[in-house]
């Protein structure tokens, strides 16, 4: 097995997580009187951080930080169901590392389960079109030769994912396991996560018969 | 007919307008009292899903999701008016899905007409610059040799055009008879639907000679 | 002399004035509680039209759409001053025609004196810095050969610098004449125009031999 | 020793230190009832300052403007003790004097001490982790053979990093002495300055191993 591949994705994920739930708690402390101010903040950072994290890390890992990532990387023959299951081990570890820092840093318990409760079947229709749409525009890049372009293809893409949404687009099973560990702006209550990861592991399941027929031979 | 072009501007266009409409929603939700705060969330969301969308599917078709670009580029000679008439239909086909999803994912009803009343000769005469813009952008960039680039110079126009026109620059006849189908902040009233795509269609038209003039030979 | 170039010049600074004040009218309108967020608009939209504007016309003119950038290439031999002068009347021209058109989107006087005052010695620091540190950026991308990343350099540049100065960036004598012709968000009393223009101006000259220090050769 | 590396890196760290600070100020004043959007206006302005000064000054010296950077760029061997020691007090002057006319430019003392408090444990890991991150996405951009798209990797990143860590990421010794001469928005009291250079510094030593661990072979 790679090691500097799972290396790159346990801290690549850990870097997506504090930056994801830092952010939020950040924008939720600085301006309580607006909840769109607050996803707006949390938005732009994410993005932000995203764009930077693919393009340092991409050549070691391909950057997946996703086990939604990894599944449609699996079943498009990119890498082998071995490699896929040390990314999503390596995806798991580092967003748990990456959630209790960013609680640390703001003198919050490294881990507290959430108590936000996001349920409904809009959520879980929003979760899957937002895993299609992210898996979709990264196989859309890859199989057109574009890999290198990735870093803005997926940044642009949750930032506008985190508003197109109902779930303001989680799109990630381990960024939503881990984001069941911070009782802040972007937690999920523990219960609600299994529909929102079946809700994700479809969609992305779905883009990639799609983007093999808009794409049939990989130019990548 | 190449199919695999009809099911990206589908797929393209469904998503373009899941995201103008579904950020629209979220941004008037989330900030109710800053009307300018709700514009910068829906122009910040749209302007990142277009880079996103044109950066995955424009290897495949171009990327216009839009009949007015379609229509400049069957004037530039682009490709054939058969081939034209396929993206059209396209296109309003995916726009009207993508609206629905949109509605949907925030638990509105599929589809409801919009009560949004823009009319007025200075709206007008908005959407007529906005559109002459746009496809002089896009235009500009392809006929410079830098179609590659085109996803940059896309969002960012649109991300402007938001802003600097009265009319929040529609710009794109698929996507002013969609947002008719929404009672949400990015709706339109049916009735000023016709005028909306009038003025886009000669402000798409007007782009080409001009463009044509600034330059004489297609590099691209 | 090249007609396509001015012909660029001219098209692309009537849009640069329509964004600027266009977007300024609209965040002023619909933001009227925050002037902070008004300028954020304001900027924003500014950078992603000077973005868009740049990568589509470069490769016709160069894409100054500034008379401080047309001195500083004039300064550094990179056209005649024949060109030059034909040049700066195509972006005065155009100009006005840009901050009208604005206007009018608005449903406001084609042209309209602004009553805005801006004065003082803190805000010529700011223009000569503004406007120094415009045409560092543009000469330094320019003879280190990365003039095909001007676009990304120059609208990123004028986004923070619409912040860090205190004049908010106007940094473009045509601009400073344009924007005195709208009593609105962007205008500026005409009183206030000589100065600024000729701390621009300055600002401008002094860029150059600081970059020929830095890039003694044009590697452009 | 490269004069004009030398320069590079005083006048980009005096224009880094004249956007943190300026850009600060301005949104402090513009925005004074919502904290959250004082520091959005400053962290979108702060990344693009980067963007436009990376590409335009990075051939020159390599765009450092950090001690932390050229610490790490040390140890890496990038380039000698001596330059290093050069670089770094040119990155002090020149961000004493971006500090001053930044002051200077909104009408205040050239130079003030900071009255702002800046101190727990949980604000040095933020520090130490946000220069961690800062040094890490440099160094693999540069060692994965990506070190032309750096400007892009640091821009996105500090937009991200001022969001999600609570010291909102200085990650640079110059930038929080300079800090410490401004009584506003941006400030940092002198004496909390050493124990924040000392977690950045650890920062960016412990980024090295980690990213020769992931890049075994430097490809840049």
């Amino acid at each position: 097995m790679n090691q500097r591949a799972l290396l790159a994705e346990f801290v690549g994920t850990a870097a997506l997580l504090a930056g994801v739930v830092g952010s939020g708690i950040m924008a939720e402390r600085l301006s309580p009187s607006d909840v769109g101010l607050q996803l707006l903040q949390n938005a732009i950072a994410t993005a932000a951080v995203l764009v930077a994290l693919i393009l340092a890390l991409q050549k070691a890992s391909g950057a997946h930080f996703n086990p939604a990532v990894t599944l449609a990387a699996r079943l498009s023959n990119e890498l082998s169901t071995r490699a896929a299951l040390g990314y999503i081990a390596a995806q798991f570890i580092g967003a748990v590392l990456g959630v209790s820092l960013a609680n640390l840093m703001f003198e919050l318990p490294a881990v507290e389960l959430s108590t936000k409760v996001r349920s409904g079947p809009h959520l879980l229709l929003a979760e899957f079109l937002a895993t299609l749409g992210l898996v979709g525009v990264i196989q859309g890049v890859v199989r057109s030769g574009r890999a290198h372009l990735a870093a803005y293809a997926v940044g642009a893409y949750i930032a506008g994912a985190y508003y197109f949404t109902s779930s303001t687009s989680f799109a990630n099973p381990a960024v939503t396991v881990a984001r069941a560990l911070t009782d802040t702006f972007a937690g999920i209550a523990p219960s609600n996560v299994p529909a929102f990861i079946a809700a994700q592991l479809v969609g992305a399941a779905a883009a990639v018969p799609l983007l093999r027929r808009i794409y049939p031979c990989d130019e990548g």
